[in-house]
Parts: structure tokens; sequence; C-alpha cells
């Protein structure tokens, strides 16, 4: 019996169970929140902070393969725990991904195009990247952000000030603004073994910094763009000697893609995969780091995540439209909290905008 | 928050569950059963009888409804429990499905064929039921049967005194044998609300009384087979005032259907729902006890459910073949033991006979 211990113990690593569950894997979390997280119902968690030895030791015991589900554990934290068991994605991904200057900067190493970033450290570096860069452009905090969190649009030379007042007590990051076309996704791949697998592209749709809806395999994909996010991820997995499932968020600007960001783990933009793919991206996670085959990636017809943020709609109402299936987090809604997602799934593209146009409509 | 009760802790309440968190509820099981169950990794679990009042207590206590997962349950104990807090299926389709006398005179007095039947309480009575039925002919433990056990096959004369030797101490019923075509079987479900679905005809194999394999939909099937199946399961819906996921088992013999038994509960024969229908039978029974409208039935491809039986294969080598998931009940393995299952799925039937016949060669 495979026990698999997951740092964090939120929506995620209840997905994760969900799909680990079948493949006879029992789970171990540790999370310091003191109120109830989302996988308290259905596994075991150890409460206690990332940094505590007593438990991280009873979290590890008896464990026997650590990952995790929230990127943002102290690499130290990973690395210690990976000299007693194998920890996958490896801690180096954890490194390159936690600091956006450090990210961006591994993308570029690799032939992967970013926006143009500097780091800014005082206001005189904000006033020379303004400079070098040029307006429009975002101020981001290196370290902790998500979900459109320390980050400041600087879309005018009037807002270099209030964005500094804002951010500018923490390492910082300008980024270039890039005026995209489309945002898209990739979500890889890499088992134990070697192999890899790659998903169709998902196109997203961000609003205020969080991710609001999904919509798989993004439309109007050529091969060659899919080629193109495939060779991106391929490069990243390879030069971190990556075990896992990683997602990389893309702009796409005409039939060019510009990296945004990577996250070592499941990601939101993959949740359609439950329903909407041959094998989710949470079984293919615990397939890739147990070093079982990696199962199809192929698309099952049409598919949207529409993400819960803040409120619950009636699940009746949900429920009523056909191909939609309802994904609760056991999160008491708050605003700009996911507490779940919706996934619609249909074979037919006109049956599809139908029911995503009932379910958008249901969401406002 | 709904809580929902559930009667017995086996893979059946395990995949309840496993379909149940993401629509938000939280769950507890009764089961006497002093070893792990396997629902014990992801649920909270009283370990009781259930004619044990205080366990019985315990189970109930901020329940917001109650179902099982084990046919076997004392009807008394439904009662009980009824009289505190909604118990679907009802108690009385428990009565009707417990006992295979009483469960034929239902079916005949409802207009569907079953095979010849008759109450055997003596070895005077035997007899005469074998002169009425002629042989070859099936005598059965009128309660308690499943998996092929309380059966006894009595081919010829000379098989009578041995199968009442090794049955005679209960009430029994002989039944003629059926040679059919084959075994299927509907899936039905009936929600508070009134509201029906049907799943396609599953195709069921057996061995030594164990389901084996089924194939969904079915192949070959007219739809006049299906509706023929829907009206049965209609009939029986109706006159239980049913509410949940029923299944009949039924024998096809031409193009007619003789009923073979029922199931109150999710089934076995619907385990292919899981990744082969747009909504899985465990969803299913739990939208249908908890009033939210039922999802579709429709199946996606060729499905294939294997049955893992007191042996579990190399899950790496059932992973490896696509479209193949493994369904593991964290149970250990012994002779004549469900211990897991085998979803097959593929959109090409020439592929799916292929992967198929790997799967079964693995299983050998």
């Amino acid at each position: 019996m495979t026990t698999i211990g997951i740092l964090g113990g939120g929506q995620l690593g209840r997905m994760l169970a969900l799909a680990g569950y079948p493949l006879g894997f029992h789970f171990r979390f540790l999370d310091p929140v003191a109120d109830d997280a989302p996988v308290d119902t259905l596994a075991e968690r150890v409460r206690g902070d990332y940094t505590d030895a007593a438990a991280l030791d009873r979290f590890v015991a008896g464990v026997d393969v650590v990952t995790y589900e929230f990127e943002n554990v102290p690499v130290a934290t990973a690395r210690q725990l990976a000299a007693r068991v194998p920890v996958y994605p490896p801690p180096q991904a954890l490194e390159a991904a936690q600091d956006r200057l450090v990210e961006k900067t591994f993308f570029r190493d690799h032939g992967i195009p970013t926006p143009p970033f500097i780091a800014v450290d005082s206001r005189t570096d904000l006033d020379a990247a303004v400079a070098q860069i040029g307006l429009p452009a975002v101020l981001k905090t290196r370290r902790m952000g998500y979900d459109g969190k320390g980050q400041a649009l600087v879309r005018v030379a009037e807002d270099v000030a209030p964005a500094w007042d804002a951010l500018g007590d923490v390492p910082l990051i300008l980024e270039g603004f890039v005026t995209f076309d489309r945002e898209v996704s990739i979500l890889a791949a890499r088992s134990v073994t070697g192999e890899t697998a790659y998903y169709p592209l998902v196109q997203n749709r961000h609003r205020e910094g969080i991710l609001r809806r999904s919509v798989a395999p993004a439309p109007v994909t050529t091969p060659e763009l899919q080629a193109l996010a495939q060779s991106y991820a391929a490069r990243v997995l390879d030069a971190l000697d990556y075990i896992g499932v990683l997602a990389i968020e893309l702009f796409q600007v005409g039939e060019t893609l510009i990296a945004n960001e990577m996250a070592p783990r499941v990601h939101n933009s993959g949740h359609w995969t439950i329903e909407g793919a041959e094998t989710s991206q949470f079984a293919q996670h615990l397939r890739a780091i147990t070093g079982l085959p990696l199962g199809s990636t192929a698309a099952r017809g049409h598919v949207a995540m529409l993400n819960l943020i803040g409120i619950l709609p009636d699940p009746a109402a949900v429920l009523a439209v056909p191909g939609a299936h309802l994904h609760l987090y056991d999160k008491a809604p708050r605003p700009g909290r996911k507490v779940g997602h919706i996934t619609l799934r249909a074979d037919d593209p006109a049956i599809f905008d139908d029911q995503l146009a009932t379910l958008r409509a249901l969401l406002r």
C-alpha cells in the first residue's frame, strides 16, 4: 500500500485524493490552517506549519512519496523531506517557480519567450525599469503572488508612484505588458520513468487576476501552436528533472507564445480533465510520481471549466444543465475565494455553446 | 451541508463517497466489520451491528438522509431509521429484494416475466417442485444469497439429494433453468421529485455465480429491447415508490427478457458508468436521494468493466493499456473476493476489442 504525503490541504489536495483512492493509494496531508481544510472530511491531516520539525516528522512517518498541492511551501522544507523520502516534483522546481525573477530568467535561459522584465528593489530601479521597458507594464511582487494578488498595472506615468506605494516593501519585478490575443496553458506530465505526456492546449479567461473560465481543447488551435507549447514544456521538464504534472500559462500573440508563469503542480486550468479527458490531471500526477504508466491525455468532446468564486450557485440549477458536473471544495464562500468549479462536457459544438451560455448566465 | 448516512461500508459505499464529495456531501457509514472496511480511509464509520440501537443512534445523529450499499440490512432497521430521517430506497424495496420468493412473486404480479418458481420448505416440496418445473432447475436459498452463494444447479435427478443436503436447512426456492442467449441488466434511477432515468442495457458475463465482465452499451441491442427493459424497470420503480438507483438482472431469450433478480442499490454491473457514462451510477443515486436533477445516462463510446476477483494484477500492466482505468477497493485479496475492477473505454470499436483482449489476457 503506497501512502502519499501531500504538502497543502486545499482543493487541489482534495481532488488528488479523490483521484488517488481508486488507484489504491492512501493519503496524509500537512497544512497549517486552523479551520477545516478541504481535505479534512476525506483524509488524515497533520495540522502544523511547514517549518515545524515535529509536524514534519509526524507527516513523513510511513509516507512513501511526498508531493505538494501548494507551491509556496518553503524550499528548505522540501529539501529536508527529500533527504528522507522521494519528493516530486523535485525541490529545484519549487525554487524555480516561487520567485518571478528566477522563473522568468529560467524561461529566458531555456529559449522560452517572456515579456521583457527587470528586477526592482528600489524606487530608482523602478523608474529605470519603466524607462527601459516602457508603459504599460506590470509591477509584481517576486514571491507569494497568486490569483492577481501582489500585482499593480502601471498604465501611465502617474501610476508609478501608487504602484510603488502599494508593493514597494518587498522585492519586485517589472514586466512589459503583453497585448495578447488570448491566454492559454499547457499541462504536461513527466513520470519517474522519464515518460512524458501533454494535454491539449487550454484557453483561459482571467478577470481581476483570477481564472474564471477554461475551454479545452483551446478552439482554433493549429498543430504547430500545440507543438510549440509542448516544446517549451519539454524544455522545462528536462531542465528541472521534473516529475509530476506541470502547468505553464502562456500569452498567445499571433502564432507565437510568451510564457507568463508556471506552476509545479496540478493547476486550476487542468480541472476540466476530470470529466473532459481520458485521464484527469490528478490521476496523471499520481501516476507520474509513483512510476505508473501515464494515461491518455485525449479530450472527450468539448469541455469548459467555470470557477465558482465567492458564491455558490444553486446546485440543482447547475445540474439541470445536461453535461454539467459540479465540484465543491467544502469551503465557506467569501469574496474572491474559489469554492468550487463546474465542468461542462458536450460532443456537439452547438449544444456545448448553448449549455455554456446557460451556465454563464447562472453565474452572473 | 447535507450529510448522507450509508448502511454498509464496502466498495459500493466507497464509490458513493468518492462520487459524492464533489457534490459537497458529507458521509457517515455504519458497518459491523471488525477489520478495515473499504470506506475507512476516506470517511467516518460507526462500527456496530445493524440491530445495535446505540450504534444506530450514533449513526443517525445529524444525518440528513439514509441509504444503503448492502441490501441485506434488516428491514426492521430501515423502518426504525425511516421514522427519524428519510430512508431511500424505501424499506419496502429492501423487503421486496431480500427474499427470492417475494421478489419473483412481485415481478410476476407486475407482469414482468420470471422463470417458473416454487417455494421449497421440505424434501417433499422439492420433489414436487422438480416434478412440476422439470430439470434442469436451480435450487436457491430465499435469503442472503449473493455472488452465487446459496445456489445449487439440479441438472439431473441424481443432483436433487445433494442439493437438498447442501441447502435444505433454510427456506428455499426452486427455479426453472433458463437457457438464455445472454445476461443483461438495466440500471434505472428515480428521484424524490419523481424524475426517472435509464442507462443503456449492459451485457453481463458471470462465472461461478460471480459477475466477471460487463460491456456497455450491450452490443446488438434493438431499441425495442431497451424499451422493454425500461418498461419493466418503470413498473418496479412505480410499484415500490422507489427512490435511488435500481438494478434488474435479466436473461435475454430471443427478443424477450426474463427477470432474474433486482438490487435496490447501485450495482456491480453499473461500475462502467464511472468513466463510461456522462453521469456515474454513484452520482446518480446521490442526486436521486437528495432531490437534485438526474444526470445524462448517455454512454461515452464503448465501455467494458472487468472485475478483479481474488487477485490484484500489476497496476502498471493494467494502466499501460490505453483507455484502462483502475479501481481498487482497499481490500486484501482472498479467493472469490471482489477487490477491484478495471474500466476500459474507447471510441473506436476495433481498438476497444483489441484493448479488451489485452486486459483479459492480463487477468488470466
